[in-house]
């Protein structure tokens, strides 16, 4: 089955380190921080793509791998991607700022690339974000069972437009089986969750897209009413949320985390308001990410892509493209994401009531085909065919 | 079931003839049209709302509705609507420019509208048109099998984004299943339909969503092919058509309209290049129109709806709304449509592919409740509300 | 010159105290808040509009209104709006969830209501926020000049567009010329205009809008220089920031508030990183605001759209509507921001490059045309006629 | 001067034609089309960039370049672009589908590229067209003022948003300083022209943007009197159309064509309502032009697009890359615009009225630059650097 996920997404080209640069390149330089949080002038900053560090002669992959950080080789040896504010004065901090490996640093930017014809093809429909182009959801569908059965850990992330349209069932259904790892959102998206769970509203607005007389006061009301219990959880366990996204990660004990921002109202008990700390939160998970579905959201897809690599490492070291869903319903979210270097996230330009929904009828017929598949006595290899 | 689709709609409010400024309406006045093509001084612009016309003390609503035309009074005292091209040196147009029933002509604005609760209440979610807004598509399958299921004449009317995404396989099955009254599109429909049934591409772009090698050239190709063999029917017959949008439109013997735009290659055959003639053709079917769906087009969507009135004369003289669906991915082309006078429009943002695909789905789905409830014994009357 | 303000934008309705609802309300009810960020049940949820209490037979306005929030009487006898989180157990929280007055508590939504037409007329162009709607940059300069000459308080609020679109000099005019009462931003804006001053690049983008090589690692060498200096004001002092937004916000000593985010690279170190500290910071400033301009961006927009009322008190008890105005180059942002109930914005479709740069010639020219008036003789109040 | 619109714009890379496979190229093959308007097998489609056709041993550029139509060889041998419908039977058409010279047709895609990096160079802001990149208003002044003053030919090409934005007063503007070889639109834009000559109104919206009473009619009053006139021309003569774009260009004597679409009301007597006929025309400026400015108009902009070569042939035979400028409020259109083929579009993501406003400011600038430095006695070479 391992190999199936392979076929999906652009294979691992390795670096070739015989390469005249890579083959003479120096050791990378290591500099102490002059303070706290504070980084050598001219270190290296990285990106999100596979970068190998030369140390006593040998290319190193650093651990937790990230862009717009730092490298930082600690007292043990060990090879660490850390933002700036998070080294201590003394850390050792890569410096250079080549990239091609004649400094010590190479980032294998051709890591997951596809062959390209010749430049300047002339060609129609080449932009690479567009509402006119067609959504594979057969493809996401039988990555996001590979991951499942894999053992893999989807993170998905969400901007409160989730619960607004209603795909609110869809997102419990895709929890209840098993295909979300963690969830990343704001304080937003579980106020309207719970919202609709104890009012059956969305900042006042009726399922049906209607606003309601007094409904302004609906998500206050909610907010109000976790408070009183203390936190969300316990709010579940004291039956005020019945049902719901929220519901469903507490019941399943799935993690979650929710950061803060100056748009909240309230906010809940769980919502971790200091920005720092909720990068750190988020980082928890986005360094096991295998996966990562953003939906909805400008604010939180981008400050998980900022997070993630391009990549997974798999635990025999070999590297796989991170399949990064990126959906929206206009075109510039996902420009931004891209402009911001998550070049690797594939953008799916429609609204997320009808993107859960369908993804979620594909995923269930992948399901019945690998049941069949398995039943008819098949080899995994060739459901996963048979299921294209 | 004739009853059901009331329920689904906003109940028409008859005008009230006995209030005072009605009461005491004078006739409307006509006056002759001073050359072919030209309209009196003042003449009344019509709007696609229900409009009472006193002729000889009785209101009369006028033949083929539709805004920004001219009332005319044929020599056989027949009221039409008609386009200011189309009158004739000497034809009587109703002149006045009031809208309240001052001047002999009544504007019946209020005819669909649903109660509102008092001015300025502070409300979240208010907008009319927004991605963030649920969309029932239970209502919308529902309508739509009411609509086939009571002889109702509903007009599609589409982008080429339908074809790109990949919805064709969708839009054939609402063809082929009796959904579909007429169709309207341009050229570039009818072209990626045909390319994507020749060669499997659409602007040289796979069904994957890449742009191919030498893919620039295949929409020419498509069109040349249908040229060669004289029309559309022609290259369905002789082979070279075997599948999609046109083929299933010939195939069932449903209506089309192909218009023809400036940016159009080719065109077709089957084009109507004349843009006046072009408007008699699709007006033929717009004024049979007892709904609307208009996919992923701006100047389409916009066209049908400057032609369409705002509601449906049924058999017995009673009028109904004319329920008018306008899909596009954006929030602005629904705005603008409704900017141009087509108010009683229910926009949904999503793209093509992902509304066909689940408007299929449901329209199976209340398909298969409505059998059941008829297996059942159940009355239509019941199984309509089951099917909700 | 007072006077001038109130022709250019709706004026005030007060309210009728002797209408019968209003005439025979009684006292609003208050009742403890059972723990500390907790409200009593059905609290009343406040909106952004004028909000008179009835108190001892009479009615009062509360002090720091906002939407989202409870009615607090303190100890002193005196009426607070309060966040929720900010009330202690014990305190005195209005409760009742009419708005008409019936429970003692009256919503003013028609204290600044343009006069509107019969119901239901047939009307092209009257969505509220489109791009095919004039700007009419006059009248924004005229409110501009006019809340600097009477010593208003104009909140400025940016996203990172506004730096990206180099718009940076025009906003450093505005600064200068003592427009800018306040400045409310995130991270990203300080960062990029840091960036600007020492690369000349924002996120590695060259003023020609070109990505530049090695451009991607700019903002964090910006940002650690900034973090080595200990704060912004050092980094100016000590020359490594020349020029820009965040150097003439120092160096005029405007106030600015910086807030953090998930999003956020460093952070830089003046950033207030805790949402619930960076919310009060904001609304020190909110409070005090007689004018907002909200410039590319939907969280800081809709933050601080959620704590500001609809309308200024002057010194003199008297009440205005609050000019705001929301630029962002789509429909979408201004309607979500209406949608979260900031229904008095003023929608500018257009990019902040664009935005920034013809307002500031509007703004030349209205002090010219004042400077000529004055000279002329002209009484202010002609003069400002002069400029329209 | 000549030299200094190279600098502004990338240079010409001239083909190698000593490359083994220019070197070894065959004959371009020409087969007669087998009926009127149908052309031979695997015809070669072309497209808009430098395309070289070997013939008798001599690499030519055809005349009249455009994409999506066919080399001809006329009875003369001159070599020509057409369109698949104006093609007689018998005429001599190439055939192939390499464009690599191998079957004698080379496509120069590398005509004007610039120097790019090595692939896949992580960088941020790499996006091609995006609301967040500055916008070089000099730079596109200066190619204006250098158009105009070095005798070429602009075409204009605008949607209705010109006119509902009120940016008519800088349209007349450029139209009476010379900057309009032609101005191509359709009958929206001369309508809403009209109507606010006549009525200060567009669409009924006042150039404050509201709605007016009755206004709904206006434009189909507008329409009238010019039909009743006769045509534009004669409405101008005779005093009905007394300012505004169309009141210019008739005055100026510029050229213009309008042409129909299916949502045309009326439409004014001087449109061409064929598709056809309407392309004809627009071709005849097309193959003229030597800049393009697109304004707010998908339809206008694609169809102009896909006549427009990507480069200007100069008298003496050299080639240069035709400027292209679209501006629109979303990325979208020009994303469109480029999957389209034409990828030389440089976007302005703005809206028109602040477009047209700052462009002029801008092209003033240059003009009083140019001017000063004449006087200055510097070379018209020098005066261009100082106005950059």
């Amino acid at each position: 089955m391992v190999r199936a996920i392979f076929r999906l997404v652009p294979a691992f080209n390795p670096p070739d380190f015989a390469k005249p640069v890579l083959a003479a390149a120096p050791d990378a330089r290591f500099v102490p921080a002059p303070a706290d949080g504070v980084l050598p002038e001219s270190f290296f900053s990285t990106t999100n793509l596979p970068t190998y560090v030369r140390i006593d002669g040998a290319w190193r992959l650093p651990r937790e791998p990230r862009m717009d950080s730092a490298l930082v080789l600690d007292a043990d040896g060990e090879l660490w991607v850390r933002e700036g504010r998070r080294v201590r004065k003394g850390d050792r901090v890569a410096v250079g700022t080549a990239e091609d490996g004649r400094e010590g640093i190479y980032v294998h930017a051709a890591a997951f690339m596809e062959e390209v014809g010749p430049d300047g093809e002339f060609k129609f429909m080449s932009s690479e974000v567009s509402r006119e182009k067609p959504i594979d959801y057969a493809l996401m569908a039988d990555i996001l069972v590979n991951e499942r059965d894999n053992g893999g850990y989807p993170i998905w992330v969400a901007g409160p437009a989730l619960v607004h349209s209603r795909a609110r069932h869809d997102m419990v259904w895709f929890i209840e089986n098993g295909f979300v790892g963690a969830m990343l959102a704001g304080n937003a998206v579980a106020v309207h969750d719970i919202e609709a769970s104890i009012f059956g509203t969305t900042l006042g607005m009726s399922g049906a897209g209607k606003a309601t007389q007094g409904g302004h006061g609906l998500h206050m009301r909610a907010i109000n009413a976790v408070r009183a219990a203390g936190s969300i959880k316990a709010a579940v366990e004291n039956g005020v949320i019945t049902d719901g996204i929220m519901h469903a990660l507490v019941k399943t004990n799935t993690p979650f985390v929710l950061t803060g921002s100056i748009r909240d109202d309230g906010p809940l008990p769980d919502v971790i308001t200091d920005a720092i700390a909720a990068q750190d939160a988020m980082r928890a998970h986005a360094i096991k990410a295998t996966m990562a579905i953003l939906i909805a959201t400008a604010l939180h897809a981008i400050a998980t892509g900022n997070m993630l690599p391009a990549f997974v490492t798999e635990s025999d070291g070999s590297l796989r493209e991170l399949a990064t869903i990126c959906v929206d319903s206009a075109e510039f979210v996902v420009s931004k994401l891209k402009d911001r270097g998550t070049h690797q996230a594939f953008g799916v330009v429609t609204n997320a009531q009808d993107f859960m929904h369908i993804l979620r009828l594909y995923v269930e017929r992948a399901i019945d085909q690998r049941r069949i598949a398995v039943a008819a006595g098949a080899t995994s290899d060739r459901a996963v065919t048979a299921a294209r």
